[in-house]
């Protein structure tokens, strides 16, 4: 059998996206000669063992990177810095470092400090995710036809980076390079807007009266229940993914706040004409995201 | 067999809704004794015809109620006021005068200053729908298990509302009565708003440069698409809603972009708890949309 791309992969966070990894690695082969998982906590670090997809669990974040030659940063981006200060000392030369999470900027400012000569640096943020969280939640084919993204810093490795590549492209994922910049700004505008918009009707409905409250449900099948779909996420994921995406998220806001209120005027003042528009050419992003077979 | 609810539909309008209501009533039996489809245009009507679901086709609608003992008005809201106007001397006494339309305030203003004494007036709204429109959209089963609200106003004849209501019970809806000014405040928020929301979003991404549109399209699974989905709606038919149900849509957009803004306020000073607090809300009430089997 082929050597797996890597020889010693440590998950430092074992939730949807850790586990997913760690069972695809398990199922598919030729990704990692063993899997290290790592959890904040004992409890959770326990379920991973019972659920049996990782050959070492280590509650230490430091033990669990020492000797790998890949390092995965599974958790909210939010605890990313106190853990590369941590972790940094033990990471192995020639290792790769990269993470999961949906904010890339953040990640260079909070973890590049730490990270030591001779480790190679590829943030990484795969475009995947269910409405389920923790180690029970993940499975292999998670990252099947979806896009895995690396914002290497300039100069970064070619190797490393076609490795970490190679690695994603096992578990079914197409992948692309970008400047981490650019990565937050697309993604405040296809995600981080859209999840910001959709917890905030969920609250404007919740605060309506009680009565409509309850009809806000029963008849949700209108439109609210698309909605909702995308709400049933991680708290303090999304949490950490506003923080970290700051000034990206209010740009994009700001910018569909501007359009929703010239469609509030076109509405006020009868703009027939201005609301068709709006309409058919929403319309045509639908079709062109089908064409792309995106929906 | 048992006698049907009417003896003669007259479907004003043949789309999607008109279209699902009148294949409903040649699948299921029971609802009609015969149809009468009436189109705008006359391409539109040849192709019901071609289709076969009607047992007449007419295109002139003073011609198409008369004699029924049963109008429903199946085109956009904003075209009620003139047919109600070319229909009302052609109603028969005793019929049932109704529509499918999304705003109900508006049909009250604009049909029942023309219809005769001794015309059951009851609008209602069935909460059914797809991204398609057009004849060749529509399929019987398309109001099993959702809701059809009825609007009737005050002092409206009993039989005659539980005659409609057995009507739409027989395609598999569920029925309920409601005030016609509460039925728009409780769709401007569970289906207009998040329309809105939806129509809106499409326009700001497609206005991002050319480089980052494309990217918009090709990582869309990331929460866009959802909101894609609900977009490809038609233009005429959200145009006629928005404008007909004016000063609910405004208000709930005015509470929507207020949570919003107190969002961004959050995020840019930092306010984790708050933000954490919105997410976990938003996942209750996905929670409780599935214990309600809604989602």
């Amino acid at each position: 059998m082929a050597e797996p791309v890597f020889k010693r992969v440590a998950l430092i966070g074992i939730g949807l996206i850790g586990s997913s990894i760690a069972r695809a690695a398990k199922e598919f082969g030729g990704l990692a000669g063993e899997v290290i998982a790592n959890a904040r906590s004992k409890n959770s670090l326990d379920r991973v063992a019972e659920l049996g997809f990782a050959d070492i669990c280590e509650l230490d974040p430091a033990k669990a990177v020492a000797g790998a030659d890949c390092v995965i940063l599974c958790s909210p981006v939010g605890t990313y810095a106190e853990l590369a200060a941590r972790i940094g000392p033990s990471l192995s030369p020639g290792a790769v470092l990269t993470d999961v999470g949906s904010t890339k900027q953040s990640v260079m400012r909070d973890v590049g400090p730490f990270v030591p000569e001779g480790v190679h640096f590829i943030p990484a943020h795969p475009i995947a995710g269910t409405e389920f969280s923790g180690p029970d939640s993940g499975f292999a084919t998670l990252f099947q036809g979806r896009w895995t993204l690396l914002t290497p810093p300039p100069g970064t490795d070619e190797t490393a980076i076609a490795k970490l590549r190679k690695f994603w492209e096992i578990m079914g994922a197409q992948t692309a390079v970008m400047d981490a910049a650019h990565h937050d700004r697309v993604l405040a505008i296809v995600s981080h807007l859209p999840h910001l918009i959709a917890f905030t009707i969920c609250g404007t409905a919740d605060d309506l009266a009680d009565e409509t409250r309850q009809e806000v449900m029963q008849y949700s099948a209108s439109g609210f229940r698309d909605f909702t779909r995308i709400a049933a996420s991680d708290p303090v994921m999304w949490r950490d993914i506003f923080l970290n995406n700051r000034e990206a998220v209010l740009e994009m806001l700001a910018r569909f706040t501007e359009d929703a209120q010239a469609m509030a005027r076109a509405i006020r003042w009868g703009d027939a004409e201005y609301i068709e528009d709006k309409v058919i050419r929403s319309r045509k992003i639908r079709k062109s995201l089908i064409e792309l077979k995106q929906a």
